[in-house]
């Protein structure tokens, strides 16, 4: 059976218009389906009106406390409510997920490279997202993935669910985890590519992976390995895109059918393979 | 099969030791079970971090749209997901809902008498926590239940799923609604009563109903329809009371097994019948 696992980005998130117009094309999605939503921009500016000042490193936020205690009240929440009740109006049965409820996701709190009971062992190299990059730095609350409760999810997919996760994880010991939405969605396609025919897709600002840089309409439509390697040589493709399609590579080898990176405005056509780009072991 | 529907309110929740404590007790009550929260005062907190004013009306909060947003955040994401954590962490397999996942209950936003559109038709008059009694008030956004989707509940209780309840609910055209607490315990209760044997629990700050208003060790065991009459002729049981009492005998006659109302503190007293005041038909 087939299973589409789509990931929305904040960009969507944050516009009314464009998330009702997203949200149109997924209720019309055929099929099983999952909906994993990132955060955008609210968490911020929540945190901004309570005077948190919120700490960046390379771009990547800290979860302090402080922090981890907004991001569930946005996340979990009003995006994730907001979204289960507007796919209801819509004829979709959704249900709201964290990797708390029904221990859907187990994860750990990433460890600190050289603070005592850290270290790299801690992170996992199969850990996405973590990367390892800058070993030094304490993300706070932020969960690196260990299990996706598959049989669970499955139970619910077969009771024609539709679910809704919110980026947010446990640890099993009470403690709730700010996680990467991009990796939720990478491991619930890995844990459940056993049970369906899973395509993932990462929905983002770009129409897909670009030949060239600046030009829009320079989508490459499909990326195998081969190709892959070549496209690097080529240094067409570098920087961020790197461990975003690594990410996608390595999902494939674990079991995944498809996966596709393109435009959210695009969904039905990013599914039907007429637009973005498509990777395929 | 038995089936306890426990609510607990503010005062547990605004108290991190107690509602550890209540945690551990809930876990350990054996057979199916539901856990329904109220706010606690994070709500208002949040609310005066933000400089919202929250307006009252004889005690009861005005759900306009900002204060949706808030109590959304703090109900479904804060309180909700940390008790769902909380109770993992325990060995109970909780999992966090809202009345809109799954269309567990469908409500619609209470209507205001004399405004077009609304009118006491549009109150109901079966609907608990709507009473009537100040009919020109728009309270915004509060939803009185319409339906329980006691298919859905049943099957995740079958799957051996503990349902941790937040009190939003929505109207199946989008829009999510605050509603009581109280009413969303009762209703589930009523929803569930053909399917298993059902005890419904109101926690609150007092030992149970008392004979003498001031002495918390004159508990009043047990109260039926005739002592009810009686307590009432005798002015023991009078204003805040009645409507309380009113609902549990109305949830008793829609096939509720009993209702127990009595301290969090003291939940497997209550459950055993040891504690508390347990209202029977």
């Amino acid at each position: 059976m087939e299973l589409s696992i789509i990931k929305i980005g904040g960009n969507i998130i944050d516009d009314e218009t464009k998330l009702g117009a997203f949200l149109d094309a997924f209720a019309a999605v055929k099929g099983k389906k999952i909906l994993v939503h990132g955060g955008g921009k609210l968490a911020t500016k929540l945190a901004d009106g309570l005077g948190i000042r919120q700490q960046l490193v390379d771009g990547r936020r800290i979860t302090d406390a402080e922090t981890l205690r907004i991001v569930t009240m946005v996340y979990a929440g009003t995006i994730n409510k907001n979204i289960v009740a507007q796919l209801q109006a819509r004829g979709c049965n959704a249900l709201g997920l964290t990797g708390a409820d029904g221990n859907a996701i187990l994860a750990h709190k990433r460890g600190v490279a050289g603070a005592p009971g850290g270290g790299n062992a801690a992170l996992g190299s199969e850990a996405p997202g973590s990367g390892g990059a800058t070993p030094a730095i304490d993300y706070g609350y932020v969960g690196d993935v260990d299990a996706v409760n598959a049989p669970f999810l499955t139970s619910l997919l077969e009771q024609d669910k539709v679910l809704v996760f919110a980026p947010i994880t446990h640890d099993g010991k009470g403690q709730l985890l700010n996680t990467n939405a991009d990796t939720i969605a990478q491991e619930i396609a890995r844990g459940l590519s056993g049970s369906f025919e899973t395509s993932l897709v990462y929905s983002f600002e770009k129409s897909g992976v670009l030949l060239h840089a600046e030009d829009e309409s320079s989508v490459i439509g499909r990326i195998d390995p081969s190709y892959y390697q070549e496209l690097k040589q080529r240094q067409v493709i570098f920087a961020g895109m790197i461990p975003k399609l690594d990410n996608a590579f390595a999902a494939l080898r674990s079991g995944v059918g498809k996966v596709i990176i393109g435009r959210a405005e695009e969904l039905p056509q990013l599914l039907a393979g007429q637009s973005g780009t498509t990777i395929v072991q």
